[in-house]
C-alpha cells in the first residue's frame, strides 16, 4: 500500500508514521509486535517489568516480528545503566524514556546505533534533550492519557516544533487518520498512541476492562493527583472519585501498602525502592508523600489492566476514549488510519484556489 | 493572493477560511472592520451592547467596510428578536450566537438570507441546531479562551464533524498557519480565533492589557467556575486566584454588586434583568447563585479588557496566549496564516510515498 514517509519512518526504518507507546503493563510483546508487524512503531514499557521480565519481553518480540521496536525506560530507575545495556546487547532499535535520560546515557545508546526517543512535555525539555542529543522526541497534549500535564494538543505541539530542529512525534488525542494528516499539518514526522492501541485484539488488557474503556464518553476522564502526586488522566472510576474525594491520609496508606505490594512482586529490596526514591527526589521537587504515591501507581495501574478489577485499580485513558467503539487489529488500525490519512492530505490539495 | 476555497468562504462570500470571534467587549466595529478587509469574517460582540450601542455599531462598521461581517447575539436575552430584526433590515451577512437560538429565529433570519452560525460545546448540540436548519457551527476546544468546555479541539473537532453535514468551523488552540491547514485536515471549513485577535493592532483593548496578554505563557490561564459559574478561561491573575480560593459567599456579595452597575450602566431594568435571569434558568441548570454571578461576568470583563483596570478585572484568554508575542494588523495576520497554510499544505502532499 502507499504510504506516508517522514522524518520519523526514516529514523527508525518503519513504514508507517505512527507510534504505540509504552503503556505499563499494557505494552507486552504480544502488542509491540502487532504494531510491527502493522508497520508501525511498538514500544515496550519496561517500567512494570522486572530486568528478567524486560529480557524475557524483548526474546518474546523478536520471536514474534523481525521489524524494528523500542523499548520504555524509567531514566530514574536505579538500574537504567543495566537496561540500557541489555538494549544495546540485544539491538533494540529505539530506546524511550518517560523523563529525560543522562547525558551520558543518550550516548552511549547512540554510539552503538540505537535511536533515542524521549517523552517530553514541555518546549524547554525538548530543547533540552535535543541538546543531550536525542534523536526525536515524543510530546503528550494535555488530552492524552496517563501522566499528562495542562496544555493542549494544538499549542504544545507546535510550542515544541519551534524549539527542537529533531523530529518531533504528537501524542495526545490522536487515533484516526485525520489526526495523522492534522499532526504532519503542524510539522509533526507522526503521531503516538496510547489508548487507541490498548483497545485493538492484540492488547493483552482483559476483555471486560476493554468493554469498560469502550462504554466511556468525552467527558468520562478525570486528572487526578491523587494516584501518585502527579497528574494523571484516568478513567473517572468510583475508586477514583473516591480518592480525588479523599483526605490525603487515607491515601498514603494506600499508597504505603501498595507499595509493599509492588516490592514484593518485583522482588525489589526495600533499599532498591528508597534509592529509587531518593533519585526520584533528586529529579523533580515531589514529596516524600509523593514519592510513595509513586510507589502506589503500577499496583493501582495493575489492579485494573492485567487484574481486570476496575474497582480497586486505576485504568489510565486519553480523552480519546470518548470517540472510540470498536476493537480492531493492529494491521486494520495503522492501515486504516494511513489510508485515510493519505486521502485527506489529497483532499487538502483541492482547498486551493 | 492565492486563497484556500471552503465551505465556509462559499457560504458567508468571504476570501479566507479564518473568522475573528465575538469576544464581548473587544469585538467592535474597528475589529471587525480590520478584519473584514483583509477578508475574514469579523463578528460584532452584541451581548455587551445596549440595543441602541448594536445599532450605531452595525453602521459604524459599515463605513469602515463594504465587506460581509456577522454579529453575535445572546439568543437568550430578552431583546433577542429584536435584535434578530435588526439584523434581518441592517442585512448583516451572518448571525452568530453563543447559544443556539430557538427553531423560528433560526428560520426567520434564513428566510431573510441571514447565514446562521452558532457556537457549539458538543457534538450534541450541533446535531440539535443543524436540525433546527443552522448553516454552519463553530465548536470550540477546552483550551480555548472564555466560556470553554473540557474536551480538547483535537477530540470535540472530530466528533462534530462526524455528528454533522453542515460546515464546521474549529476554535480552540489556533493562532498560525500550521493549525489552519490542520483544521482543515480534521475536515474543518476553517478556524475561528479569539485571543489572537484580541492582540491585533485594531483590537480597542488598551495597550497595557495587550502587553500583560503577551507576557503571559502557555500555563499561565486557568478555568475558573467562580467567575459567573460556568468554566471560563481566563488569564490566571491575581483576582482570579484570589476568587478561586474564596469562599462562594463572598463571590456572591461582588456578583451583585457588579450585576447592580451592569444594569446602570447598560440602562437595563431590574425587571429585564430577572426576565434574562428566568430565562436563563430555564435554558440551562444554573442555581439562581450562577445567575446573579452570570450577570457578574460583563462587569468583571469590562473593568479588565475595556477599562485597563488588571486588578479588579477578568481577562478571558485561550492558552494560545502563551505562543503569542506580537501585536500584527489583521491583515498582516491572515495573509500569513493564509500563505503558512498553503506552505503546509504543499509540503504534506510531498509525504506521500
Amino acid at each position: 500500500m502507499s504510504t506516508l514517509r517522514t522524518a520519523l519512518t526514516e529514523l527508525v526504518g518503519v513504514q508507517h508514521p505512527v507510534v504505540q507507546t509504552g503503556m505499563g503493563w499494557v505494552a507486552g510483546p504480544r502488542l509491540v509486535a502487532g504494531t510491527a508487524n502493522a508497520g508501525g512503531l511498538g514500544i515496550l514499557a519496561s517500567a512494570t517489568m522486572t530486568y528478567t521480565e524486560l529480557e524475557s519481553a524483548i526474546t518474546k518480540t523478536k520471536t514474534l516480528t523481525d521489524k524494528p521496536f523500542g523499548v520504555n525506560i524509567r531514566a530514574d530507575a536505579s538500574d537504567a545503566p543495566h537496561r540500557i545495556d541489555l538494549l544495546i546487547r540485544e539491538s533494540v532499535r529505539v530506546a524511550s524514556f518517560a523523563l529525560a535520560p543522562k547525558q551520558e546515557l543518550i550516548a552511549k545508546l547512540k554510539a552503538a546505533g540505537v535511536v533515542v526517543i524521549p517523552s517530553i512535555g514541555a518546549a524547554k525539555h525538548a530543547k533540552k534533550v535535543a541538546s543531550w542529543g536525542a534523536d526525536a522526541v515524543i510530546v503528550q497534549g494535555g488530552e492524552g492519557g496517563g501522566h499528562t500535564g495542562p496544555v493542549a494538543t494544538t499549542l504544545l505541539l507546535p510550542s515544541v516544533l519551534d524549539a527542537v530542529d529533531i523530529p518531533v512525534v504528537a501524542a495526545g488525542g490522536f487515533y484516526d487518520g485525520r489526526g495523522l494528516a492534522a499532526a504532519l499539518a503542524y510539522g509533526a514526522a507522526g503521531v503516538a498512541m496510547g489508548t487507541r492501541f490498548l483497545l485493538t485484539q492484540e492488547s493483552t488488557v482483559p476483555d471486560s476492562v476493554k468493554h469498560e474503556y469502550l462504554a466511556r464518553g468525552l467527558q468520562d476522564t478525570t486528572v487526578s493527583r491523587k494516584v501518585d502526586g502527579m497528574p494523571h488522566r484516568v478513567l473517572n472510576t468510583d475508586l477514583v472519585n473516591s480518592l480525588e474525594h479523599s483526605g490525603n491520609m487515607r491515601g498514603l496508606v494506600a499508597a504505603a501498602r501498595n507499595a509493599s505490594k509492588f516490592k514484593a512482586m518485583t522482588g525489589m529490596k526495600w533499599s532498591t525502592l528508597v534509592k529509587d526514591g531518593l533519585a526520584m527526589k533528586k529529579s523533580s521537587d515531589r514529596t516524600w508523600q509523593q514519592i510513595i504515591m509513586a510507589a502506589n501507581t503500577p499496583m493501582l495501574l495493575k489492579a485494573g489492566l492485567v487484574e481486570g478489577n476496575t474497582h480497586a485499580g486505576v485504568l489510565a485513558s486519553g480523552q480519546v476514549v470518548g470517540l472510540l467503539d470498536d476493537l480492531p487489529t493492529c494491521k486494520d488500525l495503522i492501515d486504516g488510519i494511513v489510508a485515510d490519512a493519505i486521502k485527506r492530505i489529497d483532499a487538502l490539495g483541492a482547498l486551493r484556489a
